[in-house]
């Protein structure tokens, strides 16, 4: 009940701390007989990891994968799948002048309220290095989706003000190919130009900036989500908000949905053809989920990130006494944190998916 | 797992359809020798009931509250509590036209697709009617929180596209006060008339609308929530998402904070007062909460409501056989849901904060 | 996790105190489009009530049960079953001698220890009438197992030092027949009788006299049972130990098989006929379950119960204040609890086995 | 679900297979700032390792236990900690002979038949090297129970038929460095020899044998143990009856308190000592527990281990495709396995208790 476990069925739990000897996962719930493709697991992470390009964190990171246990001759066996990461660039040195300063809009403060004692060494739990170990579960849960013919795409949307236009395209892997081919994983190639630049500057600036992450998931059958506390949407919303920086989630209409009539809003079903079994409407206002349970059409959410707080610039703050102190600007961050984030997002969608695909197993006798 | 509890040690579990004999809801995990003042729990109901007004529903239902189990002499025991609410208005007949016909934008297919079987009156589970429970378990949460010093206020703040100011007061039973005396529950008086006239006019139209309720949480210590996934954010998330009709979740800087940069955002620790046990930051943008975990500061978040999908135009849809099919508009529904989520909004809330100060109290040695 | 709920996929809620308005329970993760026979739910309560023989107490309840949700035209809808058994003979009164007195070996004092409030009316929460509600909902688990061909029966097998011999049939209809021929519930009628001669005589005493129930189950598929915590017999072991005055709990070859050798306790395999989907050994020491998993043999174990704490003789004990005091014999309790207690057992392993069941469904891919 | 963690508060999940890379666990919940002491989380694991002594298997393990997370400069933090223990002698090759053959009363056939798939060297996830993960969680677990004041104490009291007498010293510490001086760990020296000259007598006939533990827990104060499923017997039940080879529990007066009568059984409260918190009886029939809560008397328990299914001699079995076949007697397995179970069964006893200890803190308001 610690708060280191998600999902129900497809469940993990996550440990390990930024600057400890390793970070890592169990994955316990994963179906038996699942082929496991260590090479997507790891080219998974390597889109999440440090160092990859300007415009993230020039922290070193391999992020190479062990597994532990739970696979046997390339097949998952039904017992806990253990993953490790093991750290390795720790510099813990460059964190000593954190020992007694809560830097502004970190969790510094609140772990030591909460637990009265702290690994200061880059934020110790609280740092995002633990999402790596939700990448590599995420990709195991993606292996699983992929093969009930469910995907998931995830890009970066805006940046700052900067808004990417409304994707027009069905095919993912198309999406997927453009998305990669730029740094910030836009899969609008000239907005993603634009981004590119902006975060570069506020690099330059020793400044950071938040942005919007949107995901779709095409192929998800009708009927996933639990009534009436676990509904789809409301899993995906918890997976998405413990995602470190991010402050809001909306699905399908979201916020703009608000605005509207239910006359507009409503959206029309069509009749079925004959070859179909699949339920479509007019419109997808309703982001492809209604009472909480997957209706079978695209299912989009939306996630926004608030600007990392870690910044080169000298700031105000107060030290463990609660005396006027001043943090210096140091260390390695990333200026903009949505292009590493996009394979979180879609990690932890997986996740949610995957647990509720097994969930609906059970619905009936 | 079948998603009807909500919560970990302050957990309830709801049950009951819309057309059925009762709704109620255990709590398990209500400390004991806590005092339950029973008109504070029906008060609460009362907020939330049919019939409250011309902008509501005209179903009626008394949504009288009986306890069945954990209560002794006006104390809990530590034993389940169990609270139960009978239908009485049900007219089950109204719902006759919908055995064979999904509503556009209700549950209906889904219910259909999931379990093979449904119960169609008037909703039956996927009916925001369950939400009666949910808001006397939240009844009994608040008062847990109360004890503790911790207070919970929401209200409307947008209906379509109307929206109301930022409020400055710190008194939130002053503002309690202002939000009872006008039907939409907006505690800025001439923003709640131009909202009720707007959605009487709609209503007239036999059309829904959507809306806005924001919420603030005074006097929660620091603390609360659990890294990684259950984040004192994402449990709220989480709760309010799964609020029949809620599309989207912001706490704090919420979307907007994605536009801005870490030097906007960052909120600045002020030393402390000697008499202060409170970590005070001179902007909110955290919404009161870092890492996850609360930091004393007020909790602030913002959920947005679609329109109700019920209304009273006739619309195309499909039959189960997927033949294209009419339905008429008739039945009693709310116009615009948010007056009536206000209380629910509160509810969820109480009972996240009520299990995470429980869960913390096991945090340390 | 107060420790009211029991199963994870078929999970179980109960609430209410011997002496309140009700007791009742909600089933979360019943599946969909179950047939409901709602006679034979009444008929397991009726089993189980109080009141049906000279060797029961006579506290007189119909034990009538009512459905409040999940059930619809007969059939399950895969939303919460809510069931309630409505309190009718109370005489709380015959308690008030209670309030401060500690009674030896029931619940009392720790009660107040844990809580530090007690609803002192014929013990309130610990008493054995909450089982009236896992009767209940153990009797929609043995719907959804006779789907499944699976069969559980439970008869009593010691009263005291009279121990009933080896079942040989294989044909459980014929041994319920038999077992609800006479009022303890043995299935071998001679024991029985002496059996129902010793309780009368225990009765007349004042006294009270503990016993032992045996179960098997057949028709169970192998692969039931989760490696490495909630092994089916982990299970089935827990679920025995929380019915009210059970001390004891094994399975297969018990305690007995600690005495034995390798080379004698293990069960050799045969060879499977062509047509048989079947694993055979030639003994059963493993009770239907090596590695915690049914491996499709009969699964057997064996419960004891300690004597009734009331008994009809004065007796030295404390109150509240830690003072010496006496207790005097008065009330209505059973002289031996066994015979009730056999359809608590089968309800218990009923729940086990359907929660176990379902969570076998989501093993492979 | 899947069956890999164990206890709500102080939870562990374990993962590892016998002969892959290493096995471990998580725990998550373990309250911070717990000091802890390393040595003596590898002082308990040496007390369970193999091949420590003539009566156990000479398979050479160091069993050396690392930290991966959740420790800082000694103290717990309150993020996860997990521990690794590298499998070092695997010897694969030595279970060739199993890939195809199901090994009598193993679970070779029950994995094949629950997953498809099965990690067949030296029974997998089924092996019991997966205790050492819990025995370092349970030594973990001691450290926290220590410091409130509670002491757990095992040792075998019977080897096949040979049984101990009843112990009379209530210091535990002088009863553990008894048992500590022999390697069948029994506290009684005259009985431990004639145990030791049994096994090994087994040993040299390639065969095995069975046996007893029983348990006493001091120091535990009133309260601990949750209503009504999740009582403290239970939760002990279930976690000893997970341990491999285990068929029966019992706790306090046992199955043979199912033949006494309630006049015989009654713990009679003895009136308290000004100076007193404690309550107590003039006998403890009850084992330490009333209602499935803590008494504050001693917690008294006793496990039943079978014999090890692997013996030196061949024996009759079936395939894969249930044809007859036959197994060599080979391998290194312990001919009894309670010497090493010892500190197995203190391990799962700490666990419970230091979750229901924590449970047990928010009982109250």
């Amino acid at each position: 009940m610690a708060g280191n476990s998600f999902g129900q069925l497809f469940r993990i739990t996550t440990f390990g701390e930024s600057h400890g000897v390793a970070i890592g996962v169990i994955i316990d719930g994963c179906p038996a007989q699942l082929d496991i493709d260590m090479d997507f697991i790891q080219s998974e992470l390597d889109k999440r990891k440090p160092g990859q390009s300007k415009i993230t964190t020039q922290r070193k990171e391999s992020d190479t994968v062990q597994i532990l246990s739970g696979i046997f001759e390339g097949k998952s066996t039904g017992t806990p799948i253990a993953l490790l990461i093991p750290n390795e660039d720790q510099r813990s040195k460059d964190y000593g002048h954190n020992v007694d300063v809560y830097r502004p809009s970190h969790a510094d403060y609140v772990y030591d309220a909460k637990y009265g004692i702290r690994d200061h060494r880059g934020g110790g739990r609280s740092s995002a290095r633990e999402t790596a170990a939700r990448v590599a579960a995420g990709a195991i849960a993606k292996l699983f989706l992929k093969q009930q013919g469910i995907e998931i795409f995830a890009h970066v949307t805006s940046v700052g003000t900067i808004e990417a236009p409304n994707l027009e395209s069905n095919d993912l892997s198309a999406l997927l190919n453009i998305r990669e081919e730029n740094i910030v994983r836009c899969a609008d190639p000239a907005t993603a130009h634009e981004m590119i630049e902006f975060i570069d500057s506020v690099r330059k600036d020793g400044d950071t900036v938040g942005g919007k992450i949107s995901c779709v998931i095409k192929g998800c059958p009708a009927g996933l989500g639990e009534p009436v506390f676990d509904k789809l949407h409301a899993d995906l919303g918890k997976a998405m908000l413990s995602i470190n920086a991010v402050h809001g989630f909306e699905y399908g209409s979201g916020f703009a949905g608000s605005e509207l009539r239910g006359s507009q809003h409503n959206d029309i079903p069509q009749p079925k053809a004959a070859d179909s079994k699949v339920f479509k409407t007019t419109t997808n206002f309703a982001g492809g989920i209604l009472g909480g349970i997957s209706n079978g059409m695209d299912i989009t959410f939306k996630v926004a990130f608030k600007p990392v707080a870690t910044i080169m610039h000298n700031q105000q703050t107060i030290n463990a006494a609660g005396e006027a102190s001043e943090i210096k600007g140091k260390g390695r961050h990333d200026p903009c944190v949505v292009p590493r984030a996009v394979v979180i997002v879609e990690a932890m969608a997986a996740l949610v998916l995957a647990d509720q695909f097994l969930r609906n197993k059970v619905s009936t006798v």
